[in-house]
């Protein structure tokens, strides 16, 4: 990827050329299908107040963003890591209880570099559906077309349901802490470090063997004899049938299953997925179910998913 | 503007709705317009090194910059507060002494609120040529068709020329910080200062009157027999008259002549300009002409502008 990166800081660089025009091509053709399947442009501020990025749902979110000291309203202030939590708080501004559908394009920034672009400015589009139905296949639909847009093909959709590790979770009645610290074991997929953790905190055998299960839980529909073994709810079983088959039969991506790895654990709460090449690796986008706060504290069930823009650019080339 | 920025710090803001939509029409149609008169479409990196922003000619951008310290380069990092200069830096990597054209669109950021708008953030949209001959009169047509693709009307462009004040400063022989401050007093037009100020310099009588007859010179064209009296060469003379005329006959704007305010003082050299409402006197759009350097030192002449569109918008509204 030409670019004229000199005297720049580390992970940042500036689009040239080429690239400068296939992004702009790329960021219009998203808006317009998305304003097209009335998504509601919206430019939310690049700056937030330090302590609201993140919220108390997720503070390695907060942790990721650059912040600095406003003199004006002396207050800490961050740069945006990440645009979907702004969108939530404009829903909630709007004070609807109806559906909002919401589309962004937009620049976030990181401290630390993502693995696949080695960046930490990227540009980021998605889209938001607050106090919907069961958007989630109109969802994987709008995924599956954007990256048609971005011409990108062979990429996998790997998807999990929260309510599958939750149920195995409830039992064991963990505080904050300890649920985080199994979480991270989980999603590494570390055995041995799953059989330290469930002596140390001295869970039952049976509730252990769960948990080993559950971690080899991932890959094609065989997870399903899997989650049987440890009596997974008979609803979840089917309901990962019919999102494999929908993605396998309405989508361009090729389903897989993965029910161990949630990168917004305690965001997310139903459906989470995320479509990565399978030339390298990483995630180009990632969404899921999950719910947000109404002004007066109600829940409000959300969708959406958000799109590494720059990254895709990149794999194509 | 309707807009949903509780819980955001003062002076930013999220984009809804309307203007969004607004906004991203005018973002478009203006790449547009400079992509078919051959400019090339830029991005430059948000984040900068916070020494180079500004460079030693322009430390007052700097102050105005947001800094924070970045762990992985232990250095000092800048959210950019301008765009031009990045262009400069990529030209200069570009390192072709023909002429090169460059357009962008994006975010900049500000420590203070900008004065009619109330805000700290913006979008702007500008050009820059560099290594060019005299593009003055197409840059400044460029700007009259930018201000009409924003559909404003009744646009007064104020311009001037640093030479004329150069000519008189030069016999003074005044160093650095005493230069910036005497810019600074007759920017300010104030006349008590002035007089203040060439008393404690000691500065004869003759060039005293020189200083009091500039601080005057703005307005319409009766500015040219006031810079007669204080002997300014005749060619300057003759292209303010014909700048007058182009602003008047092939652009959208009602021509103005201002002597004594060059916001870009130590940065711009030869002409400069501004577009500003009558209903609101505020800039939304500056520019002019200046030198950049090639890497290996060489200077490049180079003139370009920048637009405040979300000042654009709001003026319109």
């Amino acid at each position: 990827m030409p670019s004229n990166s000199s005297n720049l800081p580390d992970g940042v660089e500036d689009l040239t050329s080429l690239d400068a025009s296939e992004l702009e091509t790329l960021k219009r053709s998203l808006i317009d299908f998305y304003q097209s399947k009335n998504f509601q442009l919206t430019y939310p501020s690049l700056v937030e107040f330090a302590d609201a990025i993140g919220g108390t749902q997720n503070s390695s979110l907060r942790e990721s963003a650059f912040t600095f000291f406003d003199d004006l309203s002396s207050n800490e202030l961050a740069i945006r890591p990440d645009i979907s939590q702004q969108i939530a708080r404009i829903d909630q501004a709007e004070e609807s209880e109806k559906e909002q559908r919401y589309c962004y394009v937009g620049e976030v920034l990181k401290k630390r570099k993502d693995s696949f672009s080695r960046s930490r400015i990227t540009i980021k589009a998605g889209v938001e559906i607050f106090g919907g139905g069961d958007n989630k296949y109109e969802v994987l639909s709008l995924l599956s077309d954007s990256v048609k847009i971005g011409n990108l093909n062979e990429l996998t959709l790997s998807f999990g349901k929260t309510e599958i590790l939750n149920e195995v979770l409830e039992p064991l009645d963990l505080d904050f802490d300890d649920s985080i610290s199994l979480n991270k074991i989980i999603s590494s997929k570390s055995k041995s470090d799953l059989s330290a953790w469930v002596k140390e905190k001295k869970i039952s055998n049976e509730e252990a063997n769960k948990l080993l299960t559950l971690i080899d839980c991932n890959g094609d529909l065989s997870v399903i004899s899997k989650l049987q073994n440890i009596e997974t709810s008979e609803g979840h079983l089917s309901e990962i049938q019919e999102i494999w088959d929908f993605i396998e039969k309405e989508t361009c991506f090729k389903p897989h299953i993965d029910l161990t790895d949630f990168p917004g654990f305690n965001y997310h709460d139903g459906l989470v997925f995320s479509a990565h090449s399978d030339r390298y690796g990483f995630s180009i986008a990632n969404g899921g179910n999950y719910f947000s706060q109404t002004s007066s504290g109600k829940l409000r069930s959300a969708i959406g998913f958000d799109q590494d823009i720059i990254a895709m650019i990149k794999l194509k080339a």
